[in-house]
């Protein structure tokens, strides 16, 4: 008997007989003598469907009046699931998230959870009522409805969770946990059982699509037990059996001794590499350049400053790979002339491919196991950063597969721990 | 300078080429200085769709989950149509039915609006905005979510008008105004430019289609000065015609001095007529036959009892025609053997016509014109049924439009009074 938070996604919400699905596998843990919570996303397509209307009538959509839109796919799938479950016999009921309510900032379509008031849901709950609330949403001080951002309904979950001091939050999708690397490039992937939030907060960050990286975030400071598990099982499968399945975010260091060095690589080919060279070698040179691109609402990665002798120095960052000609041309209109910068160029096809592991921390040669690696299948490194818990490399994105491949070989991932 | 609320139906906000016209015919009046609410539907067919899919899940859908998901299609809407107005210049915010907030009592799917608080509305007025509120919705005590039932936009609409004090609430329609009766069955059929509450609360109870008749008995307890136009000239038209165009509904009945006696014929297919016959005629037996027939929740309309001679009469009624079988049934079941009632029967394939006007108050002769006129034409009348301003019969349903185009000519409705 606990208190449990289920989170599923537009993909599990997708068709009458989906969340027909879904209601099965609440009720089978409600049984079992668990307090539920459920938050559901919109069905899948529905908020893409109201954001291209709402485009089609305004070409930049008033934000206030976005989320009053995008909010009423959850709405809809909420009082469906709390029906579906209401006609398999379980007490349920749905909030919006402005009835909890789930109170956020003022920042519409990005709105971050502030506070969440728990007094009605727990009298739900004691009642013996299946609670479902709205993911991707909640409402401000004024009373207007915020959204929380693509993704945004992770987010929900976890903080639903952190607010009821939930026993464990298990975030149903498409894929049946967190592994090593993806499957698709690397068949001998494996799933990991545990993952630390660390690990977790890097491989999100690092475009690993498991998980929002804000519930990530959420889920670390609110120490919040987080599963990722399928979604795809039927939902009368052995409980036990479903409680123990996907991957779980852990909280505790010692629970993952007997852990690999390295959980997992990540990757991603969504970024462009841009160097100006010869520049000036002196303070206030990296705001010179990155100041402008900022103030053109430009998000820059990856940031590496190499000096030379000759006291000019190459300065390199990434940038998103669709921002890549405005960045470029910021730099021509106000930059270049202003530093004096011998040349500016760039490159699109990159890709950044990382290893992470909380291991690291503790272990020397993960780099020089990672370089030679990559050496040996002659792929050359354009840009390198590290940080505590991750290393991660630039290099040409036709090598990407090939590098992902190299480096979860090297490092043993397709072996269990 | 004045406050004005337009009501637009589902057709009006159908696609977002028409939502664009709303907003320009909006800011229209806008830009004529009025300070402008705005109450719009939902997109025609959404409602239907979400509730099909709520009775995909649940047969007989929860209500308080029916209207959760319900109220989303008119919280599009109003996103839509603020978005609209900003596009075009025109300052605007919209608001669901508890953002106002819209209160309600508890009546989940059929709820009464009880108070509309203005303090929020009124600022944004005051700052010059146009305000969008959805129709059709509120919120309980209990912050539950509220609809109002079918045509529920037309009585938020004239209530906010109320709350409001507004000085005139415009609905605009796919027709372009009050008819004598409809132009589909007598094309000589004329618009009325005015038409008293009464009159129009009697044309809305018989069935025509113009307004929903909650909306009526709304304006006409907060004498709130309504008028039904079309939605289909051009947007920009000018705004003095439009103002004047339609019919409005009036209070006062001195206006009426020049009218004609009879405003409209009135009429529906949707009844059925059922008869006990030959029952005692004893106090009491009204409530024995139609007792168990309202606890199986069936609407009774016309009710004719006509004592014979020997102690015995006939009984008739009428219900609507999809409980046509259910109430027979109930009768068989539970009455005919507790009454000894002689035979119980009844007709499906009736139709109810009725003359409808202020002006038979003070005239004699007008039930004896309709009579006339029917026996002329050799319809034969099953029922009849009076009130002060207006005169039932139930005749075969094959007569209808005969009858119909009968009585406009025999009234002189196609000559403007």
């Amino acid at each position: 008997m606990a208190l449990i938070v289920h989170k599923y996604g537009g993909t599990s919400m997708g068709s009458v007989e989906r969340i027909k699905n879904v209601a099965r596998r609440v009720a089978k843990w409600h049984a079992a003598g668990h307090q539920m919570v459920v938050v559901p996303s919109a069905m899948s397509g529905e908020t893409n469907r109201l954001i291209a209307l709402a485009k089609d009538i305004q070409e930049q959509p008033d934000p206030r009046e976005l989320d009053m839109i995008a909010s009423t796919g959850e709405q809809v799938s909420v009082g469906l699931l709390a029906m579906a479950l209401q006609a398999i016999g379980v007490p349920a009921v749905s909030y919006a998230g402005w009835q909890v309510p789930v109170r956020t900032d003022e920042a519409y379509t990005k709105a971050r959870i502030e506070s969440i008031d728990d007094t009605r849901v727990r009298a739900d709950l004691a009642a013996g009522k299946v609670v479902v609330i709205t993911g991707f949403q909640g409402v401000d001080g004024h009373g207007n409805i915020t959204t929380l951002g693509r993704g945004g309904s992770d987010t929900s979950a976890v903080a639903v969770a952190a607010a009821l001091k939930a026993a464990e939050c298990l975030i149903y999708t498409d894929v049946d946990g967190v592994y090593t690397t993806d499957p698709r490039i690397v068949p001998e992937a494996r799933r990991l059982e545990r993952v630390t939030f660390e690990e977790m907060l890097e491989m999100a960050s690092l475009g690993s699509k498991v998980l929002q990286i804000r519930s990530v975030e959420f889920a670390g400071k609110y120490r919040v037990k987080t599963r990722v598990l399928s979604s795809l099982t039927p939902p009368d499968i052995d409980l036990a059996t479903e409680a123990e399945s996907g991957t779980l975010i852990t909280f505790e260091e010692d629970e993952q001794m007997e852990k690999a060095v390295i959980s997992g690589i990540a990757f991603n080919r969504d970024e462009a590499k841009i160097t100006v060279s010869n520049v000036p070698d002196r303070p206030g040179i990296a705001y010179s350049i990155l100041g402008p691109v900022a103030e053109a609402n430009i998000d820059v990665d990856m940031i590496i400053q190499n000096a030379g002798v000759g006291g000019n120095t190459d300065f390199s960052f990434t940038v998103h790979r669709n921002e890549y000609q405005k960045a470029l041309s910021v730099l021509e209109s106000q930059v270049r002339d202003s530093i004096k910068a011998g040349s500016i160029g760039g490159d699109p096809k990159i890709a950044k491919v990382s290893v992470v592991g909380i291991g690291m921390r503790s272990h020397v040669g993960i780099a020089s196991l990672m370089f030679r690696t990559l050496s040996e299948e002659g792929i050359n490194i354009q840009m390198i950063s590290t940080s505590e818990i991750k290393i991660s490399v630039v290099i040409e994105d036709k090598y990407m597969e090939l590098a992902v491949r190299a480096l979860h070989k090297a490092f043993g991932l397709e072996q269990a721990a």
